[in-house]
């Protein structure tokens, strides 16, 4: 009876417990010359909130990070990353044993096709830059033969909906939380968020709230689906 | 006598007294489309250290600074700015009235020619992008009828004294910092610098040491050359 209301006690509250998750966060940053980059607004906020939360579920987190400002929640091992292929490596290294992969980094879809090794000099008027392909690191682990649950992520400025749907089939991913980044007050930057989480054959809404709170109503979705598919 | 010793005393400890300064600081960010942009490794920390000195020795001082995580500097006042096109406004609204101008910003030196209004999908494989040249700020303000007393910096990679020089010239500048990007544990995101500073008739170089002294050093310089210009 002690075990069994133990078992109830942690199914209740750490009902992510023994489970391993690889969690993305941040923007990464490709290099154009020694001092010059792109990159993009993400800050991070979300996927720290999911990782935070996952600890207090029971997981063991591993969080890969580009360059954010951001303090480590306690408990996660976090390795710090710059560029798209970087951050290829470090998931790679970690994903084999999880069980929960969940991408909320804005990898840069493009790199310049070379790097400078000295800094670019501003003679000519303008300036044509050639950017090639960055791996798809979802896809990448999506696409292993045995997979963890694959959670994405899909920020867009228009047709929200279709583009987290194509992404959902073209990548083979488990889930997909999308969301809107036109609506103000929202997503980069912003300490709220909205989503709209898509799986195969279902969608829920979650309504605009702080990330800390999104974080722990997407992993309980996500915890959902995941029992669904190993019962 | 006693007026003599105060003012003994305010020409030493404070010889920046009754001086406005504006100083630049930090990268700008060039957008691409709404969540990407093209921006450099600029800290901010070079000019905020110079902000911070400037106001012990006495100095007035307003900060234009780019997206940087450093606190105002009490007594600073401080704009802050996204793109070359902004930092040129705030500097040009600020410098009419200002008796030394300081450009530590490492203002990007191209923007792309279209910005997007919706973030640019991965379809194809290569992605080919045009860019202008932004303002010149500095340029643009050493070019004003009344100039203020104008520094500018130079992150250089190779033949930095070359590079330097011609900036001084070419840019009309009364005194330039060049500093060596290459030099392992100096520049940008570091807490340590060297300079090799040149004006129209001289030379001197700062050995490597804290941004903080250093700042205090280059300001002793400018100040020395500016008294001897308005003597």
């Amino acid at each position: 009876a002690i075990v069994e209301s133990l078992m109830t006690y942690i199914s209740r509250e750490q009902p992510l417990a023994g489970k391993s998750l690889v969690i993305t966060a941040g923007p990464t940053r490709e290099s154009l010359d020694p001092v010059r980059f792109i990159s993009n607004h993400s800050s991070g906020k979300m996927g720290f909130a999911i990782a935070q939360q996952a600890l207090a579920l029971g997981a063991k987190v591993t969080l890969v990070a580009g360059p954010v400002n951001l303090p480590t929640p306690v408990g996660a091992s976090r390795i710090n990353v710059e560029s798209a292929d970087q951050m290829l490596e470090a998931v790679m290294s970690q994903v084999a044993n999880s069980d929960i992969f969940i991408a909320t980094a804005a990898v840069a879809d493009y790199r310049a096709s070379d790097i400078a090794d000295n800094k670019i000099k501003k003679n000519a008027d303008t300036l044509t830059l050639t950017f090639v392909k960055n791996p798809d690191i979802l896809k990448t682990v999506a696409g292993l033969p045995n997979p963890p649950f694959c959670v994405g992520f899909a920020a867009e400025s228009q047709n929200v909906e279709a583009y987290a749907q194509k992404k959902l089939a073209d990548k083979k991913l488990d889930m997909i939380a999308a969301n809107d980044i036109t609506r103000a007050g929202l997503g980069f930057n912003s300490d709220a968020n909205a989503l709209h989480v898509f799986w195969k054959d279902g969608s829920v809404e979650l309504p605009p709230q702080p990330k800390t709170e999104l974080a722990l109503a997407l992993l309980n979705l996500i915890n959902e689906r995941y029992q669904l598919q190993h019962s």
